[in-house]
């Protein structure tokens, strides 16, 4: 990984924060733009400028295809069939909350159970408990093994033939531990369950092939992979998407209505896109799969693991730390910073690292269930991405260090 | 309005369309973007870069002050009592969807009425018809007068008991009609009723106080008042918002949630922003209000209509323009033009002003209902905003006065 080159792409590496280099290490909340994301979005406003599927003017017709070329390049990016199984939304929360309302209202029936985890960001659960509870089903959960992994022996345990539907992240934001999506789809489909995936925080690092998953519904969020915030995406299948019906209707959705309240949608995937979409927010994706796909998604996990040992390997050094997820298989580290056998709250560490020029995330990371697994009131996550650099984790580690139940309280006088 | 300096500010004017300058007369559909615009948008990619309400470091910090000014500056925009009343969304279709499955789930009973009109966007009529026949409600219509417009005459012959319910178009986006929404929200009040506005194409040119006019819930999206595209505003009543429950859930919108499925939300207005916001959108949308408020409502209100007496004043004498609109207080025109008698299909007129550089829109304009009012399969509607100017207007007449049948059909060949 030619971290240098690469760091010259992200104009935002040259700001400073508490007056040091940043050191941005909170990926998993989002991630920073390279260049050409931001001139794909600059170019809409400057040039293309005009809304899509509208016009009969030739600037209009341009941003068709560009808004549909990008269509195209998700569908290649996700492995799908075909583009008509994409929906671009506002992002992850917005299609897990879609397909959480569709498959309840329309598919499941009182009684019926969906089955989950305890890791689940509140994004992938809480769409679940409330469309649940409006059509009478229930929530289970997989129970997670010692180390807070979802396992297929344990997954095969939780099904039972009122289950017919699981949900579950790809790869746990505060955990990273990545899910046997493919071993779960498979038992899944045997036993007539639906398959939806949270792909927020592994569409980013991994490679994904929802055919080869199998995955019925898979959703992400273009701005955890240097895309623009405001944007995602919802896969389906395609003879699931055009069995449902949306949520919300709205102009450009629909080939005709009238007064009487009769209603002809379009095809999917537009029946489900009503009303102006995201369009630089679209095109900016486009951008970002690009940028992504020259580096090779390969290339950036393997890196990305490289980055997570290496500072495995120096917290185990200090003693001080504990970290809870040494195996997962991703850039994600969750731990705390123990003073004197006294652990120091997660939020007074992240507020010292600030000071450091450091940023990463403290508290629960939106997994409120977690914290009755991992028994602490919350974590540090320090979540690395391909831009991030050795000598950063040096830094990193070094302030750690210096992370006393003193000093973090001393920075605030 | 010093229309030369403005243009300066809007990077596109520059482009040309079908080799010739662009005129772009489609302001209804989307509006241009000012650099300061396109600056705040590049800024958060460059230098903000975090995401908001999430992370105790400086950068999220800045973010937050930004993201929660602007949530300010929309309640200053719109004259609402506080920021607690403004909520983030992707534009209004999104509002309108949100306020209709929100009040007929949770207010309304089965047989209430929903009073609307047949002018209406889809956007704003379709998300009432679905949420109505969920719970069993029903739509009605207030008869719209010879012109088209909403008259309170006939919103007061069209209330009845049952009707809990009134949502309407603050201004037409065929007709550019204007709706006394101040004397119908009286009334509407009088009777128990809600009011819920669709504020798309009111907010870029008139001045809004909610508070004067009193409506329940107003909505509003960005790219039309040259912001960014994905982004909008539901406004609500503070009682009203903290009396209802959202339609989708996630991270960031709940204080905690445990897997017995109790859940706490937030406080409004964030208890609505489940997952991360369209975050550079909202400054986007910030920089565009400071925009428009430095030129002044008035004065483009005022300039509008003035670009429309110009040219109405000039279609009078072409004689082969049928103009739909001629009284309405706005920016919007729609027309058909006629050759020997024969009316050109819209969609043909509007792809022969392409090849001159003009853009404006054919078609029923998302308003499907209205071509039972009208009478016409569809309608050419050139949409004017601030940046335009006299010299494109005489440069559209002299294209409609060279619209035959014989050239609008030669384009194709």
């Amino acid at each position: 990984m030619d971290t240098e080159r690469i760091r010259k792409d992200f104009p935002i590496l040259s700001r400073t924060m508490s007056d040091k280099p940043l050191v941005y290490l909170d990926n998993g909340a989002t991630t920073l733009k390279p260049q050409p994301v931001i001139d794909a979005v600059v170019n809409y406003y400057t040039y293309l400028g005009a809304n899509a599927h509208r016009g009969d003017y030739e600037m209009s017709a341009q941003v068709d295809a560009a808004y549909e070329g990008c269509r195209k390049k998700v569908a290649d990016y996700l492995h799908a069939t075909s583009s008509k199984e994409i929906i671009f939304n506002s992002g992850s929360s917005e299609g897990l909350n879609q397909v959480a309302l569709m498959v309840c209202q329309q598919l499941l029936k009182p009684g019926d159970v969906i089955l989950s985890d305890e890791s689940e960001h509140a994004s992938s659960i809480l769409p679940w408990m409330q469309a649940a509870k409006q059509k009478g089903c229930k929530i289970e959960y997989i129970p997670l093994d010692e180390e807070g992994k979802i396992t297929v022996e344990n997954f095969k345990k939780a099904v039972h033939e009122n289950v017919k539907v699981v949900c579950l992240a790809q790869v746990s934001n505060v955990l990273g531990f990545e899910a046997p999506v493919k071993e779960i789809a498979k038992i899944a489909h045997q036993n007539d369950m639906l398959v939806v995936v949270d792909g927020a925080q592994s569409t980013p690092h991994i490679d994904i092939d929802v055919q080869d998953l199998d995955v019925d519904f898979f959703v992400f969020s273009a701005h955890k992979m240097c895309g623009p915030t405001g944007v995602g995406v919802l896969y389906g299948k395609k003879a699931l998407l055009d069995k449902l019906e949306p949520i919300y209707y709205g102009g450009e959705s629909n080939a005709r209505f009238n007064s009487c309240g009769d209603l002809i949608l379009k095809e999917t995937p537009l029946k489900y896109e009503s009303g102006t979409q995201p369009i630089e927010g679209v095109l900016g994706l486009g951008a970002a799969i690009d940028y992504i796909q020259a580096i090779g998604k390969e290339a950036i996990h393997a890196y990305e693991l490289e980055l997570k040992s290496y500072f495995v390997q120096k917290v185990k050094e200090l003693k001080t730390i504990h970290l809870y997820n040494e195996n997962a298989q991703s850039g994600i580290c969750t731990f705390n910073v123990f003073d004197q056998g006294q652990m120091i709250p997660a939020q007074d560490v992240a507020s010292f690292l600030n000071t450091k020029g450091i940023a990463v995330r403290s508290g629960t990371h939106c997994a409120k269930m977690l914290v009755d697994v991992l028994k602490v009131s919350g974590t540090c996550r320090a979540s690395f991405y391909f831009y991030n650099k050795k000598e950063e984790i040096d830094q990193l580690v070094a302030a750690l260090q210096e992370a006393t139940l003193e000093n973090c309280i001393n920075i605030f006088f």
